[in-house]
């Protein structure tokens, strides 16, 4: 396969725009194929390199994913690095036989949260993951096999979650062969200093290879939770554009953290990222044509980047 | 003088309510004195003992802040710790002849700044607030004068400001006899990375003493900056209900930093605040129904705390 390094290298934050996939959950309209693809194409044009691109769930239940893989074929056309949701055997199967170069499982951080929402246990769903990783060594070695853990920072439905409990399941989901494991603040329980310490226990069980962290802007601290997860040795930051995507657990919240915001917050950090806001105006409205009333959010593109200001900061030493 | 420690703690976090007075200076409706009493007395139920409660300028140009006086009496009443603004040496004597608890002079960091907003140099802004200070201690020595750096991290007009800069002016302000300083990134400019930097200096500069720091959302960061200051020695933060208050250098920004959501922050950081989330809900519907057609923001009034789980760290060691 394409070396990790290539794809998330480690000296440097790769963004992953998941509007796509996260932030199509929830909505009541979503864009065609045709205005996916515009969006895609606008992305990549503003420098975006990371997409999850949809979900292999059942078009009947999930129309907005119906066309995935040609969603997918689209960020392949276009030089991009493509990931896609599998919850169950099928997706995973639908997943390895796709073009797309990132297959996701997801693991609950607990076990009411696994039969909720997967309706299996998180040993069964660690199984998945190894599942995954065996058919993608069989038949598909580019792919890159992404586990996330769900409700890292917190559940809706069992409250406090043990961050030992968090590290136990990444390093079960990397023992069956995950090329790369996240932590997603899935209700947006966290703030920033469980954030830092959990990444930085992340940091240390992962050593050389990175680790994604996934955060929702529920209760506004999206981004201080950002600037703590690259202070603490995080690199892959999953956003969306215009902070697309609710939460099935926290009706009417707001989504996952804005994209336009993290590249501001990255590049004032020091971490360049080489995306052209002005480029991602453009993105956003498309994508705000192709949804109409769907609520898009973000400081950033609202004011702007300051005027008669450097504010890309230098590289981090 | 009542000790400035008793006021602003060392060992505690302070959170200021600047909705009266930044939070009013560019709205087009604002509440009627009745109102404000209502909106003070709700929020002194919920906890919140510092208010910023207004500006002393001419009622003619600025009528939001024409009961200024009333709206300080309704705070003593309370038992709370009142603040309002002196831009001039008029403003400097109504506010020392007045019943509120503090004056606060600004001092831009830039000249240019300094000149656009209040036609004076920096040098000639140092001095007004030498001149309060003297003032006080002449006919109110129980009074706090505080001096805000406007511009801080930043500037509209010119650009990147120095820290040595902004540093050399709050020390000016305090050889004047500011009893404290308070940062101000008046247009929203600044990343974690430089308020953190800059609190950090200011600590080292102040020793024991508090010193503030004032942040505006502009560009989604004000959170993020807001925990980079806790985490480098600010304890006095500013911040307003529903993030109320435009930048008059920035037209359609976002305002002050979410009062609301930097009271989640700083619980989740272990940093105790003593006030009710559920008690500034009332306090906001109050604010809201006084001034209709007014945006209001913050995501933690919308999705409420976490449930099922202790968001309140347990204190900071």
């Amino acid at each position: 396969m394409k070396r990790l390094s290539q794809i998330y290298p480690s000296d440097r934050i790769s963004l992953r725009e998941v509007g796509l996939r996260d932030g199509l959950q929830l909505v009541r309209t979503w864009p065609d194929t045709e205005a996916k693809r515009a969006w895609l194409a606008a992305e990549a044009r503003a420098g975006v390199r990371h997409f999850e691109v949809g979900s292999f769930l059942p078009a009947a239940r999930f129309p907005q994913f119906g066309d995935i893989l040609e969603v997918i074929e689209t960020a392949g056309t276009l030089g991009l690095h493509s990931a896609a949701l599998a919850l169950n055997e099928r997706g995973v199967e639908e997943g390895v036989a796709s073009g797309v170069s990132e297959v996701v499982c997801v693991v609950s951080a607990t076990e009411e949260h696994s039969q909720a929402n997967m309706r299996r246990s998180r040993a069964n769903a660690v199984s998945l993951v190894g599942q995954l990783a065996a058919r993608r060594d069989a038949i598909a070695p580019d792919k890159v096999v992404n586990a996330g853990i769900a409700m890292a920072f917190g559940c809706s439905i069992s409250g406090a979650v043990a961050p030992a409990e968090v590290l136990r399941l990444a390093e079960a989901c990397l023992d069956e062969g995950a090329d790369i494991v996240g932590l997603a603040d899935t209700v947006g329980y966290a703030g920033p200093r469980a954030v830092g310490a959990l990444c930085a226990a992340m940091a240390r069980l992962c050593g050389d290879r990175p680790f994604i962290i996934h955060l929702h802007d529920t209760r506004g601290m999206g981004v201080a939770n950002a600037a703590a997860a690259l202070d603490n040795g995080a690199r892959v930051i999953d956003a969306s554009l215009g902070g697309l995507g609710g939460c099935p657990f926290a009706p009417g919240a707001t989504g996952n953290v804005v994209f336009e915001d993290i590249v501001f917050l990255a590049e004032s950090m020091g971490f360049p990222t080489c995306i052209d806001l002005e480029g991602l105006k453009k993105a956003r409205a498309i994508a705000e044509e192709s949804m109409p009333g769907e609520a898009f959010h973000g400081a950033l593109n609202r004011a702007g980047p300051p005027q008669n200001a450097a504010w890309r900061a230098k590289p981090a030493a």
